[in-house]
């Protein structure tokens, strides 16, 4: 029982550093090979994994806790960062702890407010603290069991990441500098969870007025190489507040 | 200090009750004379008017809580409620109590879970609890000084109503059961911060195939009688689900 050891040892420094009750989650997406991931953790001496979390300082924003701990797994801060939703039920985390003392620190009810991220994967080192074993990206098409109601959670960011692709700068912030058309309709299709037609989604992106299409294309592999695009972010940036108005 | 001596006498009881560090705030609405309006409090003692708000139970789940707030309020539960974002800087809320002990409950740090509703004027109940002077509806567009951070509660609220208003039944949970277009146009407008050409809004939400036009018309009134329309909403539930796809 490593982990158990390691928390009571710390669970007095805990109590006197942190705001009671809160705690964060996050879920922290990248998309690698035309897969979208997401970051997972796995705790000493627990079977399941979860998303890396941790609590606020008596003395700090809530919004700068998540940038803390964002930053203290990842090695990075300059990272797009949304507060998506808080997860207020009774035993969503206490269950875990149940053969811990009573006063331990972690063994007290939580209320976590959760937020996503879209990380540039090659721009992330992970970071695995003392109280993991492993820090892994995920395919979110091929995740294994979660702990708590880490599922849960994960679940409502990628439903969020729907809800907001039309007025958030999320293809930018999880796609390449440079990037293939068949590689962004890809990303929409797995935040849709649908398969798109590929004549309609070409036509329909272009017709915002928010791609350039690049002087290059991608080298390598056996077809003819696709034409490469970026954002325009002066396009994107207005077109996104009045909303992208795509059935997709 | 009326305010002082009733908030002392009920802190050591607050400490045991309530789960430490979390508080929600709500942010009602309701429709009424073609005027967005929000539910607002004056506490005893106090300048400034806010949002309706409480403390969550330490056996009780925070949308358990909202709900609870929300009927000792109005008077009525069955409403629209939804969590929409969470509160977390320093001194949002202390410096109110300032001259207050520091063991005082209400002094301590507070985060704010914001619930929005959505409430049928002529259902609600507004009860005045034994901390404050009054509660009463306000026109959403001439709002009174807010005290704490409860402005940005607010605007975030009807940012929120506006991101939705695609997604969520809210023109259904704020109009009466039967309404006129001009009415209907009215909650949009409002909603969505602009004015809307009449032929374009009237064919464009026609279009959707959500409304039902119903064989009576508004009585009174110098002018013709506008006709009135009602949601069809297993229709409306459907395409809530697809997303609204209109370039208002």
């Amino acid at each position: 029982m490593e982990l158990k050891k390691i928390l009571e040892k710390r669970s007095e420094e805990a109590w006197k550093k942190y705001i009671p009750t809160l705690s964060i989650d996050c879920a922290i997406f990248s998309f690698r090979d035309t897969s979208l991931q997401v970051l997972t953790i796995k705790m000493k001496d627990q079977d399941s994994w979860g998303l890396p979390g941790g609590y606020v300082q008596k003395e700090e924003n809530v919004d700068d806790a998540a940038i803390r701990i964002l930053k203290d797994r990842t090695g990075t801060e300059n990272v797009y960062l949304q507060q998506f939703y808080t997860f207020g039920n009774l035993n969503r985390s206490e269950s875990v702890f149940k053969d811990y003392d009573d006063n331990l620190w972690n063994k007290q009810r939580f209320v976590s407010i959760g937020y996503y991220a879209l990380a540039d994967y090659s721009k992330v080192n992970l970071n695995i603290d003392d109280i993991s074993n492993a820090c892994e990206w995920k395919s979110t098409d091929d995740l294994p069991p979660f702990m708590m109601d880490h599922r849960v959670i994960f679940d409502k960011a990628l439903v969020t990441l729907r809800e907001q692709l039309n007025n958030h700068p999320i293809g930018y912030n999880l796609l390449p500098e440079k990037f293939t058309m068949p590689e962004l309709q890809k990303l929409y299709e797995i935040i849709l969870g649908k398969k798109l037609n590929r004549g309609n989604f070409y036509r329909k992106i272009l017709k915002f007025d928010i791609l350039t299409k690049l002087d290059e294309s991608r080298k390598g592999g056996a077809h003819k190489a696709p034409n490469l695009y970026s954002f325009d972010l002066e396009k994107y940036d207005i077109a996104l507040k009045e909303g992208l108005k795509g059935n997709w």
